[in-house]
């Protein structure tokens, strides 16, 4: 197995052949299990950390050995400075908690990016599958596999009355947090996200703005997922998130369409000068190039563009994100011209799209 | 002499040939005048408005007919209809006075636009001679020699108390209005303006916006102009005015400099935005496209340009002015696309621009 061999430049397979018509960007399986003869990682020490690191190491090197394909590439999170730490949580492949407590953990991904495995975190491990568009089954298959394999080799923390055991209550049971990360301007632009946040609790769900707090999400792009984990099969879980995600999506389409025909210049005029903004600016700060470029999807969707390129846009998303700007950029320690180098990218990137 | 052929397609000399490194767009001498035997035109009933515009037509045609180059154009304002009295007033060759009173009154234009002579406004003759950029001296030259001309053939009002007689006292004496239009992005972004315009009051001569009321005018587009009419020469005042302009020159100049050393990426990030929404929005109102020139316009002086046309720039700003986007789009009733013809003439215009 490679471990800290750096993180590798190429981004996650998940990123590519996303639908432009479809909502859905990318679904997530996420599991957590423990350990039965050890302490959870809140309570151990050092010693018992490296213990169930090494116990981890030899079934994942094990694992990896059935398979040449896999390429699980290692990482001892101590070993990584701060910026590589947070490139991985750009790319969603660590969490901020482990990147933020380095110590006694390491992280695996394999060689597409879209598994994961955190060792020591909350729980001793954290696997997470990650596929693009609406691929929930398929990353719950995959995992399901995984989980069986590891299972066979490890003496999982396990009650019957309660599931599997972890840190946190709010895991107990499956383990099991499903996820899907959502684009819906639609929604937004017609102010009828709010609702639709506040209206999904009641079936377990939460919906959550990734970038800024609460229904005004920059770039329109939320996270759906399960609260409860508990008395319900994995299976049952990822059924109910694709129904609320069916409502969600009629929503959104009936929320676009409306836009189409009752706001079309206001949109077209919004998406036309988000490409200009892009296509022209000296500085984009973060924030910004995720609402512009949230508007080129829309674009894309409304064929207002004669070329567009939706793998390039996405990737550029993660690769104009602060640390990833910083770490690229040839000068690790200047962070003081990331919003000039973020428009240089940007603008290269771009330059082959045409509306 | 021509009457009522048509407004010109070309526009006004005085939008050819700015200096780009000025602060002054442009410069402008108005005259008074009123014939002793008449009543002003407020006071004046049908059948005696016709006799004025009989005589002064007389005395033009006379002073064409003396150099034919002058080409003076005839409009009888009855005769226009409403857009075409607009475009009139965009292209500043007539008050929107008389526009909305076009009742016994007529306009001369010559062929440069530089001249405009309104008959039965609100006094018999109000002369206007407009020169690009800081070019008072030859406007009052133009007017005077025109205005000595007119004095041979007309028995002017004139009291040796009060000077020339005129409709409202605050063109008495002189009958001199002597104006500069500036372009302020300096003092307008460093908030100076605001102090500017109320310190030139005690000297006699006002600032204000062009677009929009009080200090903050789109496009950062002011007029300076004197307001004391009565007991100063009319070299005086001219001489007055360029003392005031060349002060606010200096802070202009100042403004702009302490900007390029101290917020230099921002400005350079707007005025690049600015191109970038310019060259790409699929709607435009005018006070939008006005705030984005001034833009451009501060770019040029800055030199981010690598292609710029300046003449092409300004003379945009009067043809996407609505009536006049209205009048030459072939569909004269359609006023609810204008925004959207807007977007597409700037686009085409500045396909050349290159920042």
């Amino acid at each position: 197995m490679k471990s800290d061999t750096g993180i590798p430049d190429s981004l996650g397979e998940w990123l590519k052949d996303q639908p432009s018509d479809d909502i859905v960007i990318s679904s997530r399986i996420r599991l957590a299990r423990n350990l039965s003869e050890f302490n959870f990682p809140n309570r151990s020490s050092g010693p018992e950390l490296e213990e169930v690191k090494n116990i981890l190491f030899s079934v994942l090197d094990n694992w990896q050995k059935q398979d040449g394909e896999k390429n699980l590439l290692h990482f001892d999170m101590e070993k990584l400075d701060e910026l590589e730490r947070e490139v991985l949580i750009e790319r969603h492949l660590i969490s901020r908690a482990l990147a933020e407590n380095p110590a006694g953990s390491s992280t695996y991904i394999d060689k597409a990016q879209s598994l994961s495995l955190m060792v020591n975190e909350e729980d001793h491990l954290r696997m997470q599958f990650i596929k693009t568009g609406a691929g929930l089954e398929k990353a719950w298959e995959e995992a399901d596999d995984f989980d069986d394999f590891l299972e066979e080799k490890l003496d999982y923390a396990f009650s019957s009355r309660l599931g599997y055991l972890t840190a946190c209550p709010t895991n107990l049971g499956t383990g099991l947090r499903a996820s899907v990360m959502l684009h819906l301007p639609g929604l937004n632009m017609t102010d009828e996200i709010g609702r639709l946040l506040g209206g999904v609790g009641k079936f377990g769900f939460t919906v959550r703005g990734i970038f800024g707090e609460g229904t005004d999400s920059e770039g329109s792009i939320y996270q759906l997922s399960n609260q409860v984990t508990l008395g319900y099969r994995e299976e049952d879980i990822i059924d109910n998130l694709y129904g609320i995600l069916h409502r969600i999506r009629e929503k959104e389409v009936k929320a676009r369409k409306m836009l189409e025909e009752e706001r079309s210049g206001d949109i077209k005029n919004k998406i036309m000068r988000a490409f200009g903004i892009l296509r022209h600016s000296y500085k984009v700060n973060y924030l910004e190039s995720i609402h512009f470029a949230s508007l080129l999807l829309l674009g894309d969707y409304y064929q207002l563009f004669s070329e567009f390129d939706r793998d390039k846009l996405m990737e550029l998303m993660i690769l104009t994100r602060p640390a990833h700007l910083q770490l690229y950029s040839g000068d690790r320690n200047r962070t003081d011209r990331g919003d000039i180098r973020r428009a240089e990218l940007i603008k290269e990137s771009l330059s082959s799209f045409k509306i």
